[in-house]
C-alpha cells in the first residue's frame, strides 16, 4: 500500500489522508490500519479531559512548547464539538495552534463529534496509532467535555490529565462520575482567579474520600496557561507517571488490557455487522417488529425468536 | 409472578421493588419486563435534558403540579449523576420533589449513573416501561447533562425538552452536537437573568440556521420555575406536540423505530455474550492477545481469526 509506506516514510502528506481515509470509514481503511501495526507501540499517548472554557487547548499548546524544547515530536488528536446545523466546529479554538503550524514536528488534527459515541472513541482511537506508526513520540488526545464520550476517548491515553478551573459551574461537584476515576493527574488551570485554592482543596478531599489504596496518588498541578506558569511542572509529573507505570509491568498491563478490549471490539463490530445484514429487510424481521408494535410479542422474546432462525456462522439468510 | 400481578394491580411497593430488581439486572428482570409488556404503550413519554443547574428539577417539579391539576397521574424517572467515591447522589436535588410525595399519584425514582452508557439508557428504558404498565398516564425522563449519553437517555420520550439558561457556560455555542435535533421545545429557564432575550436569538438562529425543511418548529417558552411563570404555557406546547405526532402516524412511526432499534439492542446484547462466553479465557483468545502485544499480528486480522475459529450458532467452545 502506498499511502502505508509514505507515511511510515514519514511523509506528512500521506498522513494527513491515511487520517481522513480512516475517519470517513473507507474501504481502505481496514488495509491502513492492518499495514502500520507492527509499527505502533513507541509514542507515549497523553490524553487532556475538562470542561469546555477551561483553557485546555492553551494549556496543550504551552505544553507542546516544553516538549519540543526536549526535542521530541508531537502529534495531537483534538475533539472538537460539532454543530449539527453547520457541520462544522463550533468552537474554532483550532486556531490558537497557529504557534506551532510552522513546526513540521508537530501534527495537529481536529476531529468532529458528528459520528456517533462508539465511532468517535474508535476514531480517535485509529488516528493515533497513526501518528504512533508516523514516528512521533508523544501523542495528545485532546477532548472537550467531561461526559462518558470523553471518558471513552481518553481511555485511549497511557496518562490523562483533567483539567477543571476555579470558576464557577466547573465546581469539582458537577463532574461527572467517572472522570474523577480516570484523572492520573489534576491541573487546576486559571488558578490566578479567586477560589482556585478552593477547587484544589474540594479535589484533595475526594481523592481522601476514596478509599481504594492506590500507589499512584494523582498530584494537582496549579497552572496559567496565559503566563505559562505551572506547565514545566506539568510536564515533570507527566514524565513522573510515565515512568511510574513503566516500572514493573504496568504500562504493559495497560496496554494489554486496550488491546483485549481492542479485539473485543473489532469482533462485535463484525458480529453485529453480520447480524444487520442478515435480518435488514426481511419478512422474518419486518414481521417481529410488527407483532412487538401490536403488542402481541415482547422485543426480548421477539429477538430470541429472530436470532434462533438466523445463521450467524455462514452467510446463508433467513426466508 | 406475583411482582408483575401486583405491579399491574396498582401495587407501589410492587412497582418500586420491580424497578429495582430490573435496574439491578436480577434474574428475573427478564421475566419481568416479558410480562408487563403488553400492558405498555398507553403512557405520554417527556423527556427533559440540559446542563446542570439549568434548574431542571424545579420546572418538572412545578409541571407536575400543572399535569396533576388535570387529572393525569405521573411517572418521573431521574437520573442522578453519581459520585464514583461515595456512591451516592452527589446533586441530591431529589429533596425538592417533596411537595409530590404526598401525592399517590406521582411516582418518583432516582437512578444514578453508576453503570455502563448503554446499561443506563436501557435501564431507563426499562423503568419506563414498568410505569407505562402500572398505568402512569405521563411518564417524565429528566436527566442532567447535555452529552450523548443524555441524546440516547431521551431517545425513549415521545417529545424532548431541552432547558437552557441564559447563564453564563450556558450558551447555546457549548452545547453539544446532536442535543439541538433532539428538541422538540426549547425552554430558556430562569428567563428574568440578564441575556435571556439573547439565549433566545441564539436559539432562534440556529433553528433558521437548519435548512432541512421541519414539519415541526421547535418552539421556545420562557419560564421561571420560581414563579412557575411559564409553565402552564409549557403544559400547553407539549400537548400540541403530542397532537402534532398523533396526527397522522407520526407517533405510530417513532414508537415503530423504537421497538425496532430495541429489538436490534437485544439481539446484539444476545450475540455479544454468547461471543464472550466461548472466547472468554480460552487459549485461543488469550494465545492471540498476546500476538497482538508483540505486534505479531493486528487488532483486525486477530478478531477475524478468532471468530473463524468460533462456533455462534451451536454452544459449543473452540479449544
Amino acid at each position: 500500500m502506498n499511502i502505508v509506506e509514505g507515511l511510515i516514510k514519514g511523509d506528512r502528506r500521506a498522513l494527513a489522508r491515511a487520517i481522513s481515509l480512516v475517519e470517513n470509514e473507507d474501504s481502505s481503511k481496514n488495509e491502513i490500519l492492518k499495514g502500520v501495526y507492527t509499527h505502533t507501540g513507541k509514542a507515549y499517548i497523553i490524553g487532556f479531559t475538562g470542561s469546555p472554557g477551561s483553557g485546555k487547548s492553551s494549556l496543550v499548546d504551552k505544553l507542546v512548547s516544553v516538549i519540543r524544547r526536549e526535542g521530541l515530536t508531537v502529534g495531537i488528536v483534538a475533539i472538537d464539538p460539532t454543530s449539527p446545523f453547520t457541520g462544522g466546529a463550533i468552537l474554532g479554538d483550532r486556531i490558537r495552534m497557529q504557534e506551532h503550524t510552522e513546526d513540521k514536528d508537530v501534527f495537529i488534527r481536529s476531529m468532529g463529534t458528528r459520528g456517533s459515541l462508539g465511532g468517535l472513541s474508535r476514531a480517535t482511537k485509529d488516528a493515533v496509532q497513526l501518528l504512533d506508526a508516523f514516528g512521533k513520540d508523544i501523542v495528545i488526545i485532546e477532548t472537550v467535555g467531561v461526559g462518558q464520550s470523553e471518558v471513552d476517548v481518553v481511555k485511549n491515553a497511557d496518562t490523562t490529565v483533567v483539567v477543571l478551573t476555579p470558576a464557577s459551574g466547573d465546581s469539582v461537584q458537577t463532574i461527572k462520575a467517572g472522570i474523577m476515576e480516570i484523572a492520573n493527574i489534576f491541573v487546576v488551570n486559571k488558578s490566578d482567579l479567586p477560589n482556585a485554592d478552593r477547587t484544589r482543596t474540594e479535589i484533595n478531599l475526594m481523592l481522601d474520600l476514596d478509599n481504594k489504596k492506590k500507589e499512584w496518588r494523582p498530584p494537582i498541578i496549579s497552572t496559567i496557561s496565559l503566563t505559562s506558569e505551572g506547565i514545566e511542572e506539568l510536564w515533570e509529573e507527566l514524565k513522573k507517571h510515565r515512568q511510574f507505570l513503566e516500572e514493573g509491568d504496568r504500562l504493559a498491563a495497560i496496554r494489554r488490557e486496550r488491546v483485549k478490549r481492542e479485539i473485543v471490539d473489532y469482533m462485535e463490530h463484525i458480529i453485529k455487522s453480520r447480524l444487520w445484514e442478515k435480518i435488514s429487510g426481511t419478512t422474518l424481521f419486518e414481521k417481529t417488529i410488527e407483532k412487538i408494535s401490536q403488542r402481541d410479542l415482547d422485543p426480548i422474546s421477539g429477538a430470541e425468536k429472530v436470532l434462533e432462525r438466523v445463521n450467524l456462522d455462514n452467510h446463508e439468510f433467513p426466508e
